[in-house]
């Protein structure tokens, strides 16, 4: 693609920031290399990667000689720096951008309920879990909020997919991916998330890992 | 000004959300109505905010008609709707917008281990508080970083000031606030926060209650 600088991207399957990035330089259509790590190799600990990112963690994100590893800041960058390519992601209209940059943010509310909860889960070994540290209420409470916005627009901000779909969607898809059933009470959410697996920005960046193995049924014991 | 839509602000005296709000409309020169509520008296909770902002939380802010209550969204809003008026804050440059974006999100990090330390102290009655939960040191390690950040550049992220230093300003000037003293180990923020305070913006948005009180030793017991 004319003017478009070498993008190298260090990526671990699964990790919603990551697949952030990846969503992003898809509906740019932007050609990256793809560098896919380990986490239990301790990939995004290499020299190489720390070199770049002394912190440590993936993404870790070259676009020429530009460095940036903070993947909201990486999804920013691009949208502004390729404003014209692909999917608009950001309206200029200013009722429009104002929903976006609401919900994009406001998903931080999810992401922190998802902390004490899945999260959690996730990291600490079956027998060492106590189940009063456990906030699943406060999961459960966000997602009740969430399956209204989208009973209101076809996506999570406006009726078309803007780059608040893409920090929330990953992050749901996560939760799926522990054993959230979401057709019962969130139905809004449920066929929201059937129609954006078939966007082929989210087929193409699709967690390879997930494709191999069923999804994990963590949750099931915390949500009746 | 012309052109400018209506804008209406609530907010707390010394929240860092609602003082980077503040930042932002005092260095793009916006005149705002500025409608001050007190934490102590849940203002935050009342009926006319809680319709505008259903968290029930400061900032709750109007632009227009249109209502957007994210801090950070209405940062980002702002700096888009208004880039021709006051200070850049977002430079067009990829090399120095990907700098602001790394440190403008990388800041996350600060205020996380903030949330285990000063304000678990902020939050938690004196004979409430269990020294084990206090995690001082996970922020005295973010401020080694920043200390080394503002040891190359003369703002947070670049020479000139942007929006990273909107979001890291009041975070510190809220740790300086509960009774941190920077000079000793951290001599870079320490001259970096003098050389802010004289700063027009953030003279003019000033927490009103700092001005009144002297600050808090909060954190003494807890930092040597």
């Amino acid at each position: 693609m004319s003017g478009q600088r070498d993008i190298v991207l260090f990526w671990g399957s699964g990790s919603p920031p990551c697949w952030r990035v990846m969503i992003t330089l898809e509906e740019k259509n932007l050609e990256y290399t793809s560098r896919l790590g380990s986490f239990d190799k301790k990939d995004h600990k290499t020299e190489e990667v720390l070199a770049l990112n002394p912190r440590g963690q993936f993404p870790t994100f070259k676009y020429g000689d530009i460095v940036l590893n903070e993947s909201l800041g990486i999804v920013d960058f691009l949208v502004a720096q390729h404003k014209s390519t692909g999917c608009c992601l950001l309206p200029d209209d200013p009722t429009k951008q104002a929903a976006v940059l609401q919900r994009k943010y406001e998903i931080a509310n999810l992401i922190r309920a998802t902390e004490t909860s899945v999260y959690y889960l996730f990291r600490t070994k079956k027998d060492e879990i106590d189940p009063e540290k456990v906030k699943m209420s406060d999961l459960l409470n966000e997602l009740e909020k969430w399956n209204g916005f989208l009973g209101k627009t076809e996506h999570v901000a406006l009726p078309e997919f803007s780059v608040a779909d893409i920090i929330f969607y990953p992050q749901v898809a996560f939760l799926e991916r522990v054993g959230f059933k979401f057709e019962d009470k969130f139905s809004n959410i449920a066929n929201y998330m059937k129609k954006m697996k078939e966007r082929p920005s989210i087929q193409k960046s699709w967690p390879p890992h997930w494709k191999e193995t069923p999804n994990l049924s963590l949750v099931t014991p915390y949500v009746k």
